[in-house]
């Protein structure tokens, strides 16, 4: 029985799905392809960062990573439209199922551990409305996931056993750094994809929130 | 003046798209989606293992993106296209600018340094007919690129320092890490696309071997 739940924040309580719409309003007929490189260079240069040993906090990797997929594109972007794409993850919409949920944790220690720098995070917590016992970024550690000493923070900070930590992510390679690290892994699969191949499975794979069960 | 140059091996010495074209050949239409698709998980597993401290031969983590690919796309693949697709890999053809460069550099010391695990790097270059002063992997470390220590290891096997060595990808990615290194960084831009913002620039950017220039 977990005694804390730790959640990862984007795509997981945080719905990015904002952010497309955006950008499909900036480049119509592009909004799906720019957003998907997007998120797919940010976690690209997250790790190519790490292992670089060249840390830089996830407000500047995300928009680097914005700014080559446009000039991949061959967008053109100016100041103000990179500005609005950058606030819009300030102030992403919480999943519907995620209020809910959350009064059914209420016995347990709730945290968020994220990727997102503070001056990322925080806003985006505060104008949830959500109440958590820490929000934990990997700015601290100068180290993105899955690196083990970013699960090891929630230990920690929490301070409870990892065997007594419940991981929440919608993220797969999240999950499964989460379950090399030792929690008890709950992989949101919100799009019905494969379960990806790097040495371990999630504990439970569900479709929502709702289906979490400590 | 470098004393020694150092190539990446796919992509950059030997030419990947035969295995594009034997995915083709197998799933026609799909091909070219499943190889991009391949090779990204390919390039995301060897990061998220070395930052996970879970490492596997890339002979592994190359078939492991490979069934993961297919599970993705909903293609239906059995032992016998498994096999051949990874032969594939241990027979690539050299680009036709590389027999021309390497007599260019018959001068300094040549080696390659690559992700691929001797299983699959051997074969190659035995099959090339190039002869290198020194073929090295990053499986005696246990650890992939763009991580420092991997370009420690030309270092200390050719026995030159750093900043007489000149590093030949076509891998942006590859490049910067080398450049974050110390090495003198030639990326081979085959594509046209932007550079990596992950914090450096190459030393140059050229869009073939025969640019390379000492």
């Amino acid at each position: 029985m977990p005694r804390a739940i730790v959640f990862d924040a984007y795509g997981t309580l945080f719905d990015v799905h904002s952010v497309l719409a955006r950008c499909e309003a900036f480049w119509p007929g592009k909004g799906a392809q720019l957003s998907q490189l997007w998120r797919a260079k940010q976690l690209e240069y997250s790790w190519q960062r790490s292992l670089m040993g060249r840390y830089a906090p996830f407000s500047q990797v995300t928009e680097d990573a914005l700014l080559f997929s446009c000039e991949f594109l061959a967008l053109k972007i100016d100041g103000k439209e990179k500005q609005a794409l950058m606030d819009e993850y300030r102030r992403l919409a919480l999943y519907p199922d995620v209020s809910a949920a959350m009064k059914k944790f209420k016995g347990v220690k709730r945290a968020i551990l994220t990727n997102g720098s503070p001056d990322m995070i925080d806003p985006l917590v505060a104008q949830s409305g959500l109440a958590f016992d820490a929000v934990l970024s990997v700015d601290e550690l100068k180290i993105y996931k899955p690196a083990p000493q970013v699960y090891q923070l929630a230990v920690d900070r929490l301070a409870t056993p990892k065997e007594q930590i419940g991981f929440v992510s919608s993220n797969c390679w999240d999950a499964l750094g989460a379950k090399s690290f030792g929690f008890t892994v709950y992989w949101i699969n919100r799009t019905g994809a494969p379960v990806d191949r790097t040495g371990f499975q999630p504990d439970r794979i569900v479709k929502s929130l709702d289906e979490v069960l400590l």
